[in-house]
């Protein structure tokens, strides 16, 4: 057969055909495509009692079209990081039906009663109390896991070699660790901010450390991540009158550093708690980095006693998870700048009715981080750093 | 067929079925077997003029036998890395004729007419000028080359993924990286050292380094390696005239990082160095740690306006360097430590009159390579070290 597109009227007998669906006619589908990589369709019938998603990866970047090539395999590094998180977080994912490498096709869970993280903030929603503590412990729990301290030897070497993921990380090293700091044709933002893109493209100080994490992103195989664990890949709401979170969309997935994960969530709910404050809504944003990284640390050191590897002691532990703690913050930093001087912003702030404020303010911050993650030791540093921007 | 182990009656039908003799009968075999692990046959004719190796990798370590079993996979890993070092250091390694992956076999130059550097060593040679400024450069040459500095994104993940070398790895991690550091089974010393293998168990800060150490050996993957660069894994001699360095025996290469492989040369120079101390012989080998990081940067820094990414800029070059310097001299440490209160000690030491001073010397010299690695910043500093242990 070989791969073929799916278009919404071929997922009825594809779902028959895979085993998914019965051979009830009563199947409505819709295309809900909304990240910039896939399309996504959702079958119904018309009850709405019974509901599947079917993901494909397209053979290029789907917002931009068939002149951004990119592999269709991707999707290979997708199914490879649910079925670990499946191990590890099987309540913080998507129930995942099916996996059909031929066509680059995921049959899961349909999540469309859920909302996308970003999306419920830009709206005014709290994080709550369950969003961050759950991400904080999904990251613990895969990245423990899948380390040196949850995988033997012969078990990592061959999740490291498995899960390599060249073309998405190349679009990380990219367009998050270089190219905003470089003048690159992606590059763009709000001409108030003219000034600073200036800036931090001749700040060489910042270039050295850019190149030093980055570097860390290349080289730093320490854990499976998620690797583009922002608040537009995560889904929220409720079932059952219970919090639901679920983060999906792993297909950056690949062995690298724990911090990355964090950094990216942490600049992500940065960037909300900007947001508020330009609105001058009360909030629960500034707080997502303690939260978080409390979580993501009580839960890594829940599973440290069952380590494989007990050469590894407590005092290793404190150091590892300081040198975790660092990266993330180094990491949350060119994320930060990434979003409002390279290719791709946020809607948290473009659709702010005056951006460039808090876009200033979220730059600064990034650079802050970046140049001075090592002295920033904790939480409170952090948001006292955030609080007194000008 | 299917792999088949090698007798010294084989070789003359081995060689003549792979195409690399002739159909003449002028041809002796000896066994030469010398390392730990394999075994490795000389094949000549009557008048010596034309030879050739054959290594074979045995389904176990040779020197323990079948009751050590051991994945005789090791020649995949070790014909990769031959490949890698002849694009880049092909005077520097022996010539590969070929490789056999179904009976774990390289047909190889002869190099019997030089010596194991160890060996020459141990018998009053010098090091001379060359020795350690080629095996400087060569790490430079074959770590520059398979970074992400001399090779781009997707070869590199390519590399890493088809470099997995998981059971010699392991053995590194066991018996260098914590092992010594514990009670176990291997681990032997002389009564007179007692004291330091007590202190060296109990001691939790030294424990903390090297499990650090340890973690950058599993998760650090910079460069591919030899990965057992010790002067048992190099020859030297003289041919037509001129000095002949030859660097043999890569079967522990993997991606990792480049530190270990410079270490691992010091501290067998470190060694070398308390040998000659010990028997009062004037030598050059309390330089060699100097010339071959010497020869390394500089190497290295010739290479770099070559690099395939140019965000990497000078400066981060500069901390990068320094890094390695300092993960080296850590590795070095361990590499010392291992080699006096561990599994395998080394002849430079076990074959003096009186070999518990020096061997006390070198065992406190590697704790503190291990302990203070941040704070000697260059090779004056690790030669006062070394020169003022009592």
């Amino acid at each position: 057969m070989g791969y073929r597109i799916l278009e919404t009227a071929d997922i009825p007998a594809y779902l028959r055909e895979r085993g998914h669906w019965d051979g009830s006619d009563d199947i409505g589908v819709r295309e809900v495509s909304d990240g910039n990589l896939n399309r996504v369709f959702v079958a119904s019938d018309s009850a709405g009692t019974r509901t599947l998603a079917v993901k494909q990866a397209l053979p290029w970047v789907r917002v931009a079209g068939p002149s951004w090539p990119l592999s269709p395999d991707r999707s290979d590094a997708e199914a490879r990081a649910y079925e670990q998180l499946a191990r590890v977080a099987p309540g913080t994912i998507p129930a995942i039906h099916g996996y059909d490498p031929e066509n680059h096709a995921l049959v899961m869970e349909d999540l469309s009663d859920l909302r996308v993280l970003r999306t419920a903030l830009n709206e005014g929603a709290a994080y709550g109390p369950d969003t961050s503590r759950r991400i904080g412990e999904l990251v613990a729990q895969l990245s423990f896991a899948t380390s040196d301290f949850g995988l033997d030897s012969a078990g990592r070497k061959a999740l490291i070699a498995a899960s390599a993921n060249p073309e998405l990380c190349k679009i990380t090293e990219d367009v998050v660790l270089s190219e905003p700091y470089t003048e690159h044709e992606h590059n763009h933002w709000l001409p108030e901010l003219d000034d600073l893109a200036a800036e931090f493209r001749a700040d060489t100080r910042l270039r050295t450390e850019v190149a030093d994490l980055r570097h860390t992103f290349m080289t730093g195989a320490q854990a499976l991540l998620h690797g583009d664990l922002h608040t537009g890949s995560i889904m929220v709401g409720e079932r059952e009158g219970a919090p639901v979170v679920r983060v999906f969309d792993p297909e950056f997935s690949f062995v690298g550093p724990i911090g990355f994960d964090l950094g990216l969530y942490w600049a992500n709910a940065l960037v909300s708690a900007e947001r508020a404050r330009a609105l001058g809504t009360a909030s629960d944003h500034a707080d997502q980095l303690r939260v978080s990284w409390e979580a993501f640390e009580n839960e890594f050191r829940r599973l440290w006693p069952t380590r494989v590897d007990t050469f590894f002691d407590d005092a290793y532990l404190d150091r590892f998870l300081r040198r975790v703690w660092t990266e993330s913050l180094g990491f949350a930093g060119t994320e930060l700048v990434r979003r409002i001087i390279g290719f791709a912003h946020l809607t948290d702030l473009t659709t702010l009715p005056n951006p460039a404020p808090a876009s200033r303010r979220a730059l600064l911050l990034g650079r802050e981080l970046i140049l001075h993650r090592t002295e920033l030791t904790n939480a409170r540093a952090v948001r006292s750093l955030a609080e007194s921007l000008v």
